[in-house]
C-alpha cells in the first residue's frame, strides 16, 4: 500500500477526530476508497475502536438506482389516485440509530464516476435530504471528518492525471498541521479583532464589510481534510463596492465563470457571469439572504496550487480569498449580530496572488499572496 | 444490466424477505456484488422501504486489517504489563443499534479473494465472532436472508469459469420457488410423521436413525437463498451403521475427502479419513455432541449439479442427503426429545444418484435419486 494513504488515515484518526480507545466509528466510502478505509481499519484496531464501514453518503450509484425507483413508484401512485407525484421519503430509524450510537464519523469523498446522480430529479434528491436532516445533524454532533481519496474519476474532474492528482491530494492533506495552525493564527489574530475588512483586486475587485463583532475561527484540517482557512461572517447589511470572482465556481454541475457581484447595504444590486449567468442568478433569487454574503474566507493551504472543481480543497487554496452569498455559519456569528440566512451556501473565490490587497482595519495585511507576518 | 441480477433481486425481496414498505432494510455486501445491491436498491425503491449499505460480515480485507492490528496491539500491551497476549473485543454498541432497529437484513456472499483471512490468528477471530454474537442473534431476529453473488473469486473456489458460474449461481436461485415447495412437501409428508430413515449407498454406506417426533422442515429459499433441502434431526442416541462421505468437505479452509464414519449407539466409534484425518479427528474431538448427528438432510434442488466448496449450494444438491455432526436446529427438535449439543456443526454430503436408496418406515421412498412421488 501507498505510505501515503497510511499516513492520510493516521492523520485522520489522530489529528482530526482524536481517536480513542473503546470509540464506536463509521466508516462511509466508496469502494474505490478500499485501501483508505483498510489504513483506517488498522488505525482503528491500533486504538482498539470498533470500526463498521457504509456506503450511504457515498453510495451514489445504489441512492440513483434507489431514487429514480422511488420516483416511477410515486408517479405510478399518482396516477392512479391523483396524490401528487413527487417521492416522499421517511428519516430511516435503523440509520438514526447507528449514528445516535457513534462516537466518530468519517466520510471518505472518492467516486467511480462524479455525475453519476445526474439523471436523478433534484426534488426528489431534495426530499430525500429532507428526510435525512436528523442524521445528519446526528453525524454534526460527533466527532467527524470529511476528507477526500484521490480516485481516478476525481482526478477526472479536476482535469489531471491520476498519479498527478493522488500527489496533488496528499501534498494537501498529509502535512505538519501544528505548523499550518501556527501559521494561521497569524491571521486569526488580526482578523478576530478587527471591524473593517477590505478586498481589493486587479481593476474591478474592490469591497469593503465588517466583520464587528464576528468571530474569525481558524480551520486546520478537523472536521475538512484538508483544511486550510480562516474565516468569519460579515454583517449582512454592510457589504459595499464590486468583486470579480476570477476563479470558476461549480454549482449543481454546471460551471459558472467571472461571476461579478456588485454590493450596495449589504445586498448584491448587480450581477452577471461570462459563462451560465442564468445559473447565478438562479442562486441569488432563491431567497432575500441569497443576496448577501454569509462568509468572507482568506484560503491558507499552499500546498493547494491549483482549482481542482471540488469545494473541499478549492476554498483552502493558498493566496485566495473566497465570499459566500447565503446562509452564514452560527459560530462566527457574534451573540450581538445579526446572521444572514438562506437555504444556499455557495462559496466563489478570487485570486489573490497578483496585484491584490487586503485591508484589515485600513492596515494592509496581505499584498500579492505575501503576509506582513511572512515578511 | 444483466436481467438475471434484477431477478435475483426481486426473489430475496418478494419471496426471501417479503419486503414491505417502510421496511428498515440493511444490505451487508462485498463491492464486488455491486450490481445485486444496486438492483435491491431499485426493488427497495419500488416497495417505498429505506435501504442502508454495509460491509460488515463481507469487507474481509478491511476486517483482516482491524484484527491484526488488534491482535499487535493486544500483543504489546501483553509485552509490556504481562496481562495476556489475546485480543478482546467490545459488541459495537452502534452496530447493534443499526439492527436492532432494522426489519430486513440480506447478506450477499461474494468475495474478491476467498483466503482473504487466511492470515488472521483463528483465536482472535473467535474472540471476535464472540464479541459479535448480539449483533448475530439481532439479525436472527429480522426477516433475515444470505444469498450469493457470482463473483470471479467465487467462481475460482468453485473451479469454474466466472461465466460458467454465473450461470450455475443463478439457475439455482432464480426458480419458481413456489414448485419447489411444492415438490419438497412430498418429501416433507413422508419424513414429518415418519420414525426410522435408512440411508444405503454403494458397498460401505448402510445407516439408520430415528427421526421419532422431531419435524421435518422444508427449506425453499427463505432464509437461505438458493434453499432447496428438506431437513431434520436425528435422535442423538439413535444411529447405527457407517457411512462414506463421497463428497469432499471444505472445513476452515482445507479439504477433507471420503470421510468414514461408523455408528454405534448414536456415537461416532471409528473414523477416517482420505485427505486431511486429523482435520476430521479435530472436529470429533471438540466435544461430546461433536460425535454425534445434529442434522440428517436431503438436497432436492437440482439445478445444484455440482460440487462449489460452497455449503450454501453444496448441502442443497439434488440427488444427495447430508449428514451434519455437531449442533442440532433447535426447530428440528421435537419438545419431548433431546437435541444434540456442540460448539461445531459440520455439514458431510453423501451422493445417492447412483446405486442408493432411501427408506423411510422400511419404505423406499428414493432409488438412485429419483423420489416415488416422482414416478
Amino acid at each position: 500500500m501507498d505510505p501515503r494513504i497510511r499516513e492520510h488515515a493516521e492523520i485522520i484518526a489522530n489529528h482530526s477526530v482524536d481517536l480513542q480507545e473503546g470509540d464506536n466509528v463509521v466508516v462511509d466510502a466508496h469502494p474505490v476508497a478500499e485501501d483508505l478505509v483498510v489504513a483506517l481499519h488498522e488505525v482503528i484496531g491500533d486504538a482498539g475502536a470498533n470500526p463498521m464501514t457504509v456506503s450511504q453518503r457515498t453510495g451514489a450509484r445504489q441512492r440513483r438506482a434507489f431514487l429514480r425507483a422511488a420516483d416511477d413508484d410515486s408517479e405510478a401512485r399518482s396516477a392512479s389516485n391523483a396524490s401528487g407525484g413527487t417521492a416522499s421519503f421517511d428519516t430511516p430509524e435503523h440509520e438514526l440509530a447507528l449514528i445516535q450510537n457513534t462516537d466518530v464519523y468519517i466520510a471518505i469523498r472518492a467516486s467511480d464516476n462524479v455525475t453519476q446522480t445526474a439523471d436523478v430529479d433534484p426534488e426528489t434528491s431534495a426530499a430525500y435530504q429532507q428526510a435525512h436532516r436528523p442524521i445528519l445533524e446526528e453525524r454534526l454532533s460527533t466527532r467527524w471528518c470529511l476528507t477526500q481519496y484521490p480516485a481516478p474519476a476525481n482526478a477526472q474532474l479536476a482535469e489531471m492525471s491520476t498519479e498527478g492528482y493522488e500527489r496533488f491530494v496528499w501534498d494537501a492533506v498529509n502535512k505538519d498541521w501544528d505548523e499550518q495552525r501556527e501559521h494561521q493564527a497569524n491571521m486569526v489574530e488580526l482578523m478576530d479583532p478587527a471591524s473593517e475588512i477590505r478586498i481589493k483586486s486587479g481593476e474591478t475587485t474592490d469591497v469593503t464589510m465588517s466583520i464587528d463583532g464576528n468571530p474569525t475561527l481558524n480551520d486546520y484540517g478537523e472536521h475538512n481534510l484538508p483544511g486550510g482557512e480562516v474565516f468569519t461572517a460579515p454583517q449582512p447589511d454592510s457589504v459595499e463596492g464590486e468583486v470579480l470572482f476570477d476563479m470558476p465556481l461549480y454549482h449543481q454541475g454546471r460551471e459558472i465563470t467571472d461571476v461579478y457581484l456588485e454590493f450596495e447595504g449589504g445586498e448584491v444590486v448587480d450581477h452577471s457571469a461570462a459563462k451560465n449567468e442564468e445559473v447565478l442568478t438562479e442562486v441569488l433569487n432563491t431567497d432575500d439572504g441569497a443576496r448577501r454574503l454569509g462568509e468572507l474566507g482568506i484560503g491558507m493551504n499552499r500546498d493547494i496550487d491549483r482549482f481542482t472543481y471540488n469545494m473541499l480543497f478549492d476554498e483552502k487554496m493558498g493566496d485566495t480569498v473566497h465570499m459566500a452569498v447565503g446562509r452564514a455559519y452560527d459560530d462566527t456569528v457574534g451573540e450581538e449580530n445579526e446572521a444572514n440566512d438562506s437555504a444556499v451556501h455557495v462559496d466563489m473565490i478570487v485570486d489573490m496572488s497578483e496585484d491584490s490587497i487586503i485591508e484589515v482595519d485600513g492596515e494592509v495585511v496581505q499584498e500579492d499572496g505575501t503576509f506582513v507576518f511572512e515578511e
